[in-house]
């Protein structure tokens, strides 16, 4: 992997990340592609509405369809069907979200699959072998999520943890970053920070934000975490956010950002728009004739009315679903184009959400 | 309306119909578009997959949004983005099999709506104007179905309300087809004929077929149908089907068909190929790096294998059913231009499906 910065404006940059399976500008928004699937979505879709990379769940793959199959398929790349890069998660986020029964020990995290019950064990080794199997592009070590509000405690001995677990990560192919934890409270960032940049990643991901603090506080430890990384790599703001969100960490110098929110809230009929967030299931626009956005040019709002989408989601027609999360989709890899050009043009402190 | 003939094979016919909506070529095959969508799938898909004119229900649409809502949008064909004709049925299909608390007379027919249990009631006039107001290319007029096996009095009521409520049936805008009922009884179909045929209508819908008689009697009875008709006007036969009663059909003479095969397979991971029927929930599929049919040129043969949809299909993702529906389109799509290239070769008796 190699990370060019090509312009800066006050801390935030512009540059361009070239991968084994082709490049992408920064900062860049990648749409989750949990199962190896955008919900909905084709990838020439997800190309046309500028996105160049995406992110795909780990923890999914390795139970359906199991990396195997994946790796059997050509790599995840070519078994989706996206031309591009592919970052993958180490799978610690859902285990710890969704799998019952999970067993934490120095060695890794054993719990059940929530599909079948079977027992699944991950480590810090074989989550990034899962990963170089299934051929991503930008790999995530195993950590340990600190609960929101952190206990002191439970914070510790997590970021203990997941330093020891990072010091076994070892990548042989693809771009394994590293993963600072702490969550808000400044100290055990800066020391996760130094514990993480001492193997020298290709890249840092921001662990534990969007877990329940204020967006303003998010924004202060987002910004001061930065300030302790290396200006060369790149840094991934995980699962974050709102456009808000994702400007603030911009100007901070955050370059790659993931979310399921564009697709999620597209299913449920809750679109972006250059006017403000848009319910759609609200009856005020059952006649109402104006596309989704006056202000967008994608399929969705050149094709179809706020009428019509909120008919599909009205009778359940899954083209409500799917022309909205594109919609949204469209709308966040514009934003982050804009603010790309705000960059190149030196004025992204001016921009506003 | 207009209908031309340009090539005859057999008892076959190539032709074109115009409307004020644009022109298809015969014979066509219409995807459902029940509730102003085709499931899953955008117009410009329908159009590059062949689809040339949607079938609609005037039934689902008059009770979500109503009639009312999709004229001030400009009608169906602007408010669902479809750039071309629209056939509507006549609403009396979906009230017979879906709707609760229905009662006939021979003024027209009470029910409850399956969606909120508000009463409604279709008569022969009030279908017309339904779709009228929607601003359908071809109507269809209010018909009481014959139940299968029939029952000769229960024939013989429903059958002569038909007429009745066939003269009573008239249309301003847009081309009303006339309804053949009289189920597999060679005597009620001729009586039929004869009493749709007096009135002269631009176009004549065979119905009451694919009930559960045996395809061979189906094809009889279609056949002798048919033989009927005036051979200037184009027929219909409503809710078929198969592709090998599609092509029995045309050979016979028919011009037009619908059916949610394509659509509702599609939705159940099961694919039309040129190998045949595959069922792709099939684990044999899990690694089958194939196109589901390598003879299709469509996009989800393009970029997907079987393993991909399989896998779509074995996490729930919405792809799956969009991917396979929109393949299963396109099979229909490419068989209606194959019947017709064979019909202008006059090769069409030569052709098996």
């Amino acid at each position: 992997m190699n990370f060019s910065i090509s312009a800066r404006s006050g801390r935030g940059r512009a540059g361009r990340i070239e991968t084994a399976h082709g490049a992408f500008d920064t900062p860049a928004f990648m749409p989750c592609g949990t199962r190896a699937a955008v919900k909905g979505l084709e990838p020439r879709e997800l190309r046309d509405a500028g996105i160049e990379i995406l992110l795909c769940n780990t923890y999914h793959l390795t139970l359906r369809p199991g990396e195997a199959v994946v790796a059997g398929q050509g790599g995840l790349q070519k078994f989706m069907g996206w031309n591009g890069p592919i970052l993958t998660d180490s799978g610690g986020y859902q285990v710890f979200s969704l799998a019952p029964l999970r067993k934490i020990t120095d060695e890794g995290v054993t719990f059940q699959s929530h599909l079948d019950g079977a027992t699944v064990k991950f480590t810090p080794e074989r989550v990034v072998e899962i990963q170089e199997t299934l051929g991503s592009d930008i790999l995530m070590p195993l950590d340990e999520p600190i609960p929101f509000p952190p206990d002191p405690k439970v914070a510790r001995l997590a970021l203990d943890r997941t330093h020891a677990w990072w010091k076994r990560s070892k990548a042989t192919r693809g771009a394994l970053f590293g993963i600072v934890q702490g969550s808000i409270v400044p100290e055990l960032r800066k020391e996760s920070a130094e514990a993480i940049a001492s193997s020298d990643p290709p890249g840092f991901a921001l662990g534990g934000f969007s877990m329940g603090e204020p967006a303003a506080q998010m924004d202060e430890v987002v910004a001061y975490t930065v300030s302790l990384l290396p200006d060369a790599k790149p840094r991934y703001l995980m699962g974050v956010g709102m456009p808000r969100d994702i400007l603030a960490a911009v100007k901070a110098g955050v370059d790659l950002f993931d979310c399921i929110l564009p697709t999620r809230m597209g299913r449920t009929a809750m679109a972006f728009t250059s006017e403000g967030l848009l319910r759609l299931r609200n009856s005020k626009y059952a006649r109402d004739e104006r596309p989704v956005d006056p202000q967008c040019d994608g399929p969705c709002c050149r094709h179809y009315s706020r009428a019509y989408i909120r008919h599909c989601f009205s009778v359940d027609e899954m083209l409500g679903p799917k022309l909205l999360s594109l919609h949204n989709v469209r709308y966040y890899g514009k934003l982050m184009k804009d603010i790309q050009r705000a960059i190149r043009e030196n004025r992204l402190e001016r921009m506003t959400p």
